[in-house]
């Protein structure tokens, strides 16, 4: 069913799915009611805006790795459609609730937050009473408290409460933590915008899922685990900061706001010293941040005395908060993932930005008191704590530094095009603005085809725009269905997802079918765009990518603008 | 000639006039030769932006007002592409010393600014030694007093050196004083990024302009002159504030933050007011911007102590300085003009920021020691300064401030389009941005259709499309000769300006043929923006002038999007 809820009549309506969406979920499903509902030239906060929040096609089922949960809105940053998606418990609960979208419409015209209670017996809407301006921490803990240990929350911290640009959505982990984060695009602030603060999901007596094949659903997501597991044993182990060593080594590590591609410390915010220090300390290097993750790349990472510090500390934070502000103290990086995962903040964006201020001469790279003061002005919601909370352009356009890493409004992520081309396309072109997870292309992760091994190979033009492509197809393959990313990608996974699309609903999918919904999905996502001015020549990264060598390797991205414009031009 | 200047290398070509250039001007000659040479996705105040400087194509010559000069440049403020015209005596000058443009290409590294001087002789690339940080006013004076009081100085001050999107260029006028502005989308912030302060132009030894037939030329102006004088008796007796009493009672008066059509205190800072005052401080109520302007629309505004205080107090300045932001005291809203002039900032764009400033609660409407305070900010160039200094658009999404009268990232005028849905019309579809400059459409200045001296007409949605569309055109056709758009418009004013065209240049246009250049000129415009990402989809207006009702006549803005979005899909 979709959930409907008026956010200023307060009237809340089930209503089947319709037809046309049965095969779609997440990604899939979010873009397309965005597409279908609203108007694409909307104030982003204002009134005719709508928040879908939408489970995977495969969320809540026995398939490895299922339980993402889309969140989907026209984006206060790049004022075009955006999606973003994360792990925790909520995706798979509302898939088991029955709940394939929550969409929310409206806003209120009186100044108090509320919250949503999801359950099987139906959403009521409550006063937020004790909730505004608390972090999401104290808000999941309190929630937990009053709804039951059990519940999901889902939340916006003081960030998406003020309309903070950079503010994301939390999703309680398994340990009850909102540590996982829709983190891309602002959906906190439309949110917030929605003056909800939290949604509790509440699946106690929700009915089991239903299968058309349960067998063969559960033959096929066992033998996708045990394929997958071996194949990913990097994450396992170090966690997505296993790249920080890799990347460094192709160049392409932000440093010092994009100015260089690696660090000379490196190796203290490397995968390999965080899962030392985190068994040092009685962590978990290894963690699953949803039910039914095999490849488990999360982490608990604990301070210095051996308490919870922050969870999922990820590659692209201890990139873009540690080299990109010339910082390799991990342990400083961790309390800013935890502010920021509390405050409700996007760590690539804050990253990106607080590059932006340090170029601008308000902090020398790599000054960790100026860099708390900076925190203490978001904190304050201060003028400066303002103008962080808009995100990279608009500080870097404010503080005259022309040097901003970013596309269509939003930062890019902690992988300089320079040195990685193909990713560098997919920032140019995916209709989410500046977003890796739209489409990433590194070497370990584009094993479906066996030339990408070669480090060197993603530092060159050729094949680039057509790898992008490929990536950004199979992406958003793995978006619609609720699905990590880090299962694949593979070809092979495109039959997998088929077979358990069929399995569990009776359908009859190729390969080449799923393939082919997402798309239809980046067309659906490339048209709202157009319709909301976002045209396909805002395709393209900032100049200085094509006119600064970037160190060590004096790498520059050297792919045409016009491959960038015509990208999405024909087909996807 | 063309003058090419590379401020990197310092190299200054002349270059012959192409063939296809021959018959354009002004904005003609500036949209065009950006969309010929710029990579329309460069970033504004980078290398890669072009600011082009062209006098009327009847520039110099003995027709009516005919010596305007367009600037032009890709916009820090809009992104698209922008020209902005002044009046002063510039334009003449280059016109008579031959120069149909000047091109500014690339930025030096360097740091320090340099001047350049403009003659028969060629252009000279000095240092600017001393002006730097300077206002306009000391920067023309020390100027004139270097180089002669007979002098032309197109300046900007610390806006533009400091790249504020809302810098202007200022053009000295016929006592030497910088009062002339091109305003709009921030072509002073460009031209600081050349590193330029000042033009100084000298055409001292010019040749005399060549006609054709010279007296069949003076013959076509004089008629014209004799023709224009009589309809224009409200704007040579009140000059443009002559619109005060008029657009309030149209319910058309942008009133604190475009919340209110109509502001109480209208009477305190209308035309009629504002003449008595002149009058009785030794001012003068009438004054000419420019040699050959038959219509005198502009002013000299004394102090109490008859000391000069600014020139060319013009209605949108006194409507968004002062009813916008809630001020009734002429004597502040004319400190403020002169401190704009003397500073280089748009003043429309500085009063919407500061409605917008006012609407977050930073201080009362009205309150003239907290603008003072705010006014202190941008002198002092601190974060509330810089925020400002980018404009409406960025002040009030940092602010959180949801109304904001903007189109493509610029403030609009001095013309509610709820009251003016025709105006509103130009703001949502000219490819300059929320700019009234490119088609306004007032009872008193669209003559040429006699229903829409009905006051009530511009009111209503029927035909406006068409009205605005024909004023875009018109208007554009002013803007290439470098004639005061206050001549007309009129269809007679087209047939003129042929004649005239083809009196000085011996070629044989028909009114259709000229009428033919500006609709081409727009659709160069149409797709420079389009190659910029600046789509027709972002063609429109902010939602809230068709959601809240504009008091006292609860006028709504009710012209479709799609209207706008079609606006120049087809042809021009």
């Amino acid at each position: 069913m979709i959930i409907r809820i008026n956010m200023r009549t307060k009237l809340v309506k089930q209503e089947k799915l319709p037809d046309k969406y049965q095969l779609l979920g997440g990604r899939g499903l979010t873009s397309r009611m965005l597409l279908d509902e609203i108007d694409p030239t909307c104030a982003p906060l204002g009134a005719n805006n709508k928040l879908v929040i939408a489970p995977g096609l495969l969320g809540g089922t026995a398939a490895p790795c299922s339980g993402r949960l889309s969140v989907g809105a026209k984006s206060p940053l790049t004022g075009g459609i955006k999606e973003s998606n994360g792990g925790g418990t909520a995706g798979g609960k509302l898939a088991k609730i029955g709940v394939k979208a929550i969409v929310i419409e409206d806003q209120p015209i009186e100044e108090n937050f509320c919250i949503l209670i999801v359950s099987s017996a139906g959403v009521r809407i409550l006063p937020a009473v004790g909730l505004e301006g608390k972090g999401n921490y104290e808000t999941a803990n309190i929630l937990q408290k009053k709804y039951g240990a059990a519940v999901s929350v889902i939340s916006i911290g003081p960030a998406g409460e003020r309309g903070y640009s950079l503010a994301s959505v939390a999703i309680t982990d398994m340990e009850g933590h909102p540590s996982r984060h829709c983190g891309r695009g602002g959906m906190g602030a439309v949110m917030g915008s929605k003056k909800i603060k939290a949604i509790v999901v509440d699946n106690n007596e929700a009915p089991a899922i239903l299968y058309q094949n349960e067998k063969l659903f559960k033959e096929i997501s066992k033998e996708w685990a045990q394929n997958v597991i071996p194949l990913k044993k990097g994450l396992t182990e170090y966690g997505t900061a296993n790249l920080v060593n890799l990347v460094n080594s192709l160049g392409a590590l932000p440093t010092r706001n994009y100015s260089y591609g690696s660090f000379t410390d490196a190796e203290q915010i490397s995968g390999e010293y965080m899962k030392q220090r985190i068994e040092e300390r009685g962590g978990k290097p290894s963690h699953a941040c949803h039910p039914g993750c095999v490849i488990r790349c999360s982490n608990i990472y604990n301070d210095s005395k051996g308490n919870y510090l922050t969870s999922g500390l990820e590659y692209e934070t201890i990139a873009l908060l540690g080299s990109n502000c010339g910082i390799s103290d991990l342990d400083f990086i961790a309390q800013l993932d935890n502010f920021c995962d509390d405050f409700g903040i996007d760590t690539m964006e804050l990253g990106i930005t607080l590059g932006v201020i340090m170029e601008s001469g308000w902090a020398p790279f790599g000054d960790i008191d100026k860099m708390v003061e900076l925190i203490g002005e978001l904190k304050k919601d201060t003028l400066l704590g303002k103008l962080m909370g808009q995100g990279a352009v608009i500080t870097g356009k404010v503080l005259g530094v022309q040097r901003v890493a970013a596309v269509k409004g939003q930062g890019i992520s902690g992988y300089d095009p320079r040195g990685l081309q193909a990713t560098g396309v997919t920032y140019a072109t995916t209709p989410m603005g500046g977003d890796h997870t739209a489409g990433n292309c590194l070497p370990g992760r584009t094993g479906y085809r066996p030339e990408t091994k070669d480090k060197d190979f993603l530092s060159k033009p050729e094949g680039m725009v057509e790898l992008a492509k490929d990536m950004q197809v199979m992406t958003a393959v793995y978006d619609i269905c609720g699905l990590c990313f880090f299962l694949g990608p593979s070809e092979d996974d495109m039959l997998r997802i088929a077979k358990l699309i069929n399995a569990k609903s009776g359908v009859n999918l190729t390969a080449q079918d799923v393939i082919g919904f997402a798309k239809q999905l980046i067309k659906d996502e490339v048209e709202f765009n157009e319709k909301a001015g976002l045209s396909q020549s805002s395709n393209g990264l900032p100049e200085f990518f094509s006119s600064e060598k970037l160190g060590p390797y004096n790498y520059l991205f050297n792919i045409s603008k016009e491959k960038m414009i015509q990208f999405y031009k024909k087909d996807c």
